[in-house]
């Protein structure tokens, strides 16, 4: 990580955390009657877990610019964490992925239980619309109902709800039991719906909140394509070489379960090529914006190099 | 059912349900790469199964006493139908109620399995917000985001999730497996949260998409409450006294699991005296709009009295 990158990611993770924090505290907001202790101890453990808090990172990042303030874009950045943490949770119950661990803590259906876990996961993406439409996103209704646009495509059938429908599909389970031989363009909208479109959308935010021309709002629609499928193919060679240890998750699942990734299909060197084409490709979207995005670079550089 | 109000409830279904089918059709939209064929199938298994869609009725009616049409109010209520059919899927899951049956045919997880089941659930609850985001659901991004906002208020922590995660803990399923003794606030307070919150947005989505004044929507907002709360006592009734024929999906569950509900609180006859004087609240909160509202009168009665 550059010298750069290191205090800025932590900056945008302690701000958003903050936010999150006040959007999940205990007491009741506007137009609610209780808050269920259970259920906010679960979107709390959901939410507030840690992480690299890297999609608002991008959101503040991508925001900034436009001279857009920290202050003003992280309940923006706060809704896309809603969204990213709800998908983890239900990603992980026994009947998704069946996952114990998480960021090397237990996940909600292990630290609560099942019905819990669906509950917790429901709340933080209604939550993240809830955010989006309080006028501390933005000022502008205009500017807050395109938010909440951007965040449903991204979210839903054409993005995660739907990545995660194929991937299921893609691990054989409603077709007789034998993982799926994707080819590598069905791997790629299965990787850019479940994962990069969460990714292309926190950077997509900044030039909404921005109110970005169209041509600066394509560059980083640009930018997070190339990040998003960066992000992805930097996972799955995680899983081929990482510890959980490091990862703070289980690896070594996707070899396990049979399943098609870019690594298994290009090979491991071959899909180090393409992870260093994609990060110049991110990297040279940047180009509109000049001098102002060392830090969006970095943050290329550093989703493919990451060991966790 | 009165004369009148058998029609308008079967033109309000018509007209949502064709609405539903376009969101839920096969094509990619604007911003999606693909739509996952079996999620697409879940989607369509789970809303457009039928059903009284009240709530849609309920959005067009309430739009329709400040002179929108209903081409002009079904976007809205086709997205209240969607939050109300994902509760659906969710609340049936084997973790949650475990219910196999759904309006006389299998539930989502029966038909499809549970992984689809949630994620098709987590596809409506996203593709409602999607609705109300679009230019369709009204041309002023101010009315769009009220609508965000309200119905996010409805659905999430203090609203329709937070409700459904109280029921499940006053079946005793985290503390020891005996029934929580509910007094009769506390029953109040899980069933406005857990049932009564998206009807009473409903009443209120009709308010906004007109732009009317604050009297007026104080007035939809009390007339929905107290329909919300007619609509639960009946529930309950049904539940001890209904057909699993008539009502479509299992009865005598509350008396077999030991919950506390408004019947075995109050007993039969006194949760009948409620349930007329909650009808006589919701019409005389509709007092201000004068003759226009024959309609919504003879739904709260048929809330009332229905069989199913």
């Amino acid at each position: 990580m550059t010298q750069d990158l290191a205090p800025r990611l932590d900056a945008a993770a302690a701000l958003t955390e903050a936010r999150l924090s006040r959007a999940l505290a205990g007491a009741p907001e506007d137009g609610e009657r209780l808050r269920p202790e259970r259920l906010m101890a679960a979107m709390r453990h959901g939410a507030l877990a840690g992480g690299k808090r890297l999609r608002p990172f991008l959101v503040l990042e991508s925001a900034a610019l436009f001279g857009v303030a920290p202050q003003a874009a992280v309940t923006a950045a706060a809704a896309v964490e809603c969204v990213h943490c709800y998908s983890l949770i239900h990603d992980d119950l026994p009947s998704m992925d069946n996952d114990d661990l998480r960021r090397g803590r237990p996940t909600v259906h292990k630290a609560f239980d099942e019905a819990t876990a669906i509950l917790a996961g429901d709340g933080l993406l209604t939550l993240a619309f809830d955010l989006l439409a309080g006028e501390d996103a933005h000022p502008s209704p205009a500017v807050r109902i395109a938010l909440v646009r951007a965040l449903a495509r991204a979210a839903g059938i054409g993005g995660m709800v739907g990545g995660q429908m194929l991937d299921l599909a893609a691990e054989g389970r409603f077709d007789g039991g034998a993982p799926l031989a994707l080819e590598l363009g069905a791997i790629r909208d299965l990787q850019a719906m479940k994962t990069g479109a969460l990714l292309v959308v926190s950077c997509e935010a900044g030039a909404i909140l921005g109110q970005a021309d169209e041509r600066a709002r394509a560059a980083l629609l640009a930018f997070g394509r190339a990040l998003g499928a960066a992000f992805q193919i930097a996972d799955d060679i995680l899983d081929v070489e990482g510890s959980v240890e490091a990862v703070g998750k289980g690896v070594g699942k996707d070899a396990d379960a049979g399943k098609a990734t870019l690594v298994s299909t290009l090979g491991l060197d071959e899909a180090r090529g393409v992870l260093a084409d994609l990060v110049a490709e991110a990297q040279a979207a940047l180009a509109p914006f000049g001098a102002r995005t060392g830090t969006l670079a970095a943050a290329a550089a550093f989703v493919a190099a990451r060991k966790s």
